[in-house]
């Protein structure tokens, strides 16, 4: 038996922090059966399991998502046994930052396979299911560094702007094959326990709602994924109304 | 007595065509009490009807959006008459094309008057009443023509990147004060009889869903508006599924 | 007879300032006679006598470039008396900055009076001459407000928002003609009497060559001119190496 | 002795193919030692013969430019024997083309190391050499795919958008330390034997001057390397007079 939320399988990769977990819970609230994957997989149990407890139905998944064969096994295992996937949100990568000549090879190439490959091994794999029933949302989170370069952003912008060419490179091939590619565009601090313990003056300087609400994050996309095909988004932005931009 | 639906005042500007009448059933199907404007104002006279009927509340106004008292005079009545406005889009100025030997000084302004001018006099009048209450949205209807310049589009593209500037130095200005301002980029053919009738061959060469329903826009637009000030989109864009870009 | 230096015919309108100076300089050190036109022409005649002391060509010509009729008649003069244009740069429309509740009606208006619409009739008498020739170049001056939009500058940002489409729709349209039509983003201040007097605190904190030096900006357009249709530039940003963005 | 030609020492990078050599013929023409590499860098040798024949310097080089340790010994290698690096041209990756299902792991990868990997090892080699002495130009050849994604195009979109990324990440951290960093996009298909042959219809279909001449983009980047940087470019579109865009 394939055992399913009625509104389908819902997939998050990059499920362990604040906006992953957002996305995951948002889209089990509306009947989706939620998969969570990240490295580390059992720091899931306890979301999917708070999901479950409140009725939805939850799993979370160990996966490396800059693994080939890691990210083939999660949807291999999630359509056979759970079922067919409704959407999928790639919501990997930190913002890291470091002057040109710091950039050593292998910082540049880890940021690029964690930001950008694994979005490609996702966004791949969600298609190959998802095309041949010609339906689906794919939603990639993108980041400032996803549309303008910075000082120290060599790496980072560079794995975030490749990111966007592959959302936009595919919603171009894929729209008209019924599936949905979107990319969102978070332009500021999301409100995480990394930046309140980071940045502490920014957060304290800021007045109430100046940091992006994870929660919010996923109502955007939830909204996003119940577009009606006629009238699709394929970017958002999205940023505190106090952000300087 | 002033007159609300409990959900506070809505404005179209434009409201005359397929998606402002939309995006005007949109908000006063959820409570907000519908003001809508354009030239010859007597003919919003059954839409206003036909929303009343349904229950909710609606008022037709008069106003051509390129005349400064006009559109003062449109936002003092309803601030005076039916109540402070939580939400006013700016839905003026449709698609011209004319090879620019053959765009005449006055087609060249009345085509700025009609898409750009009229923006910012909705948008500041908008932006005087809004800013002391320190909320509100305020909405523009962008094009393809917003953030693309093509052969015979001088005019209409001017004019529809004048008034993304527009809408981009609002949003910088005052979203720190509160008020969210957005631009739609709508970047494809509006399911309208214009187009129906004008395209014919167009029409008939797209499946199903494969023109902008006016619904969905104006779904995207009341969502818009229930956004969170943590988490403000300022630019979206919509297209339909099929649509070549 | 007509007069030309031996290259054909160069405008600068709007040559009354440094910039407009030193293109008109440029080209007319290269052979080109040299047209300059502004409002209160008058003041162009050292700057003509200058040229034609040191063996060039040049004449003043009244012009205020918001007028149609002033705009078809010098266009009119120059050809009838002078000889065929070859190149015709655009370089009006100084950078100004109000809050959207003080951007009366007639400052916005005013603003995209000078920064767009006399970019259009220019553009568009420029394109009507050199059109049946097939060959001419046309360069319109822009500015960080042509790509960006800000705090303070609707009514600028908007008006070189609309002269930045109107240059690459006026390229879309004329390149396949043979006009080469050029935009130039100029992303930073330029080294003038009016931002050395008007921020001298700004200047006094900048290395050497940290404004824009109008030679530089000048022999740029001359480069731009001077290029092969088989790699035409649409458009190219120009800052001083200090300038942060 | 350190070997120079007077006016110091140019590198191209991928100088193997049309474009590659125009610009190491066009900065050995003005008396730049000019080094060119490629992997067979012994197909280098008829063009340094040839460029040493008319009286120029220049010498082929074995690299790989996706191999640190050949990126290394390559600067090593010029600024030890021939001298000071004054300009470094990126000039590596072909465009391709495949569906995102046929994309594998393996060809994403690849175009990603050939096309942006590549560049960040050379930039940042550039930069390391260039910093100390303030001065230096490093530019990027960039495509239409660096500013768009496109159906076929997530490998290549993505990796151009990468290397765009990089280079405005370098040109905003570098440029105040003296260091000018371009990136050209070249917009169209360039007059290559791969082009004529590849594509013999379109090329037929097109004028003169239909397809972009790689001296013509070898001319703009050395007026690129010539700027003063008081006016610096970061961005440069070139496409043929007749390319649609």
């Amino acid at each position: 038996m394939t055992m399913t939320g009625e509104k389908g399988v819902a997939l998050v990769v990059g499920a362990g922090e604040s906006t992953g977990e957002a996305v995951a819970r948002r889209f089990a609230a509306t009947g989706h059966f939620t998969c969570m994957a990240r490295r580390n997989g059992d720091r899931l149990a306890p979301i999917a399991f708070d999901i479950e407890r409140k009725g939805g139905r939850a799993r979370g998944f160990n996966c490396d998502a800059r693994r080939e064969a890691d990210v083939v096994a999660l949807f291999d295992e999630i359509e056979d046994v759970i079922g067919p996937l409704e959407v999928v949100v790639h919501n990997v990568g930190g913002n890291v930052r470091y002057p040109i000549l710091e950039t050593t090879t292998q910082k540049y190439f880890k940021v690029w396979e964690m930001a950008c490959f694994s979005g490609f091994l996702v966004g791949r794999e969600a298609a190959r299911r998802m095309g041949p029933r010609g339906r689906g949302t794919i939603i990639f989170t993108g980041a400032t560094a996803s549309v303008r370069g910075g000082t120290g952003y060599a790496a980072f912008a560079g794995a975030k702007h490749g990111l966007r060419a592959l959302a936009q490179s595919m919603a171009r091939e894929l729209g008209p094959k019924g599936i949905h590619v979107a990319h969102a565009v978070i332009d500021g601090p999301i409100d995480t326990p990394f930046i309140r313990e980071g940045f502490p003056d920014m957060v304290a300087a800021r007045p109430a709602d100046g940091l992006l609400s994870p929660e919010a994050i996923a109502e955007a996309y939830y909204a996003l994924h119940q577009q009606t095909r006629s009238a699709w988004s394929h970017e958002v932005d999205f940023r505190p109304w106090v952000e300087p931009w």
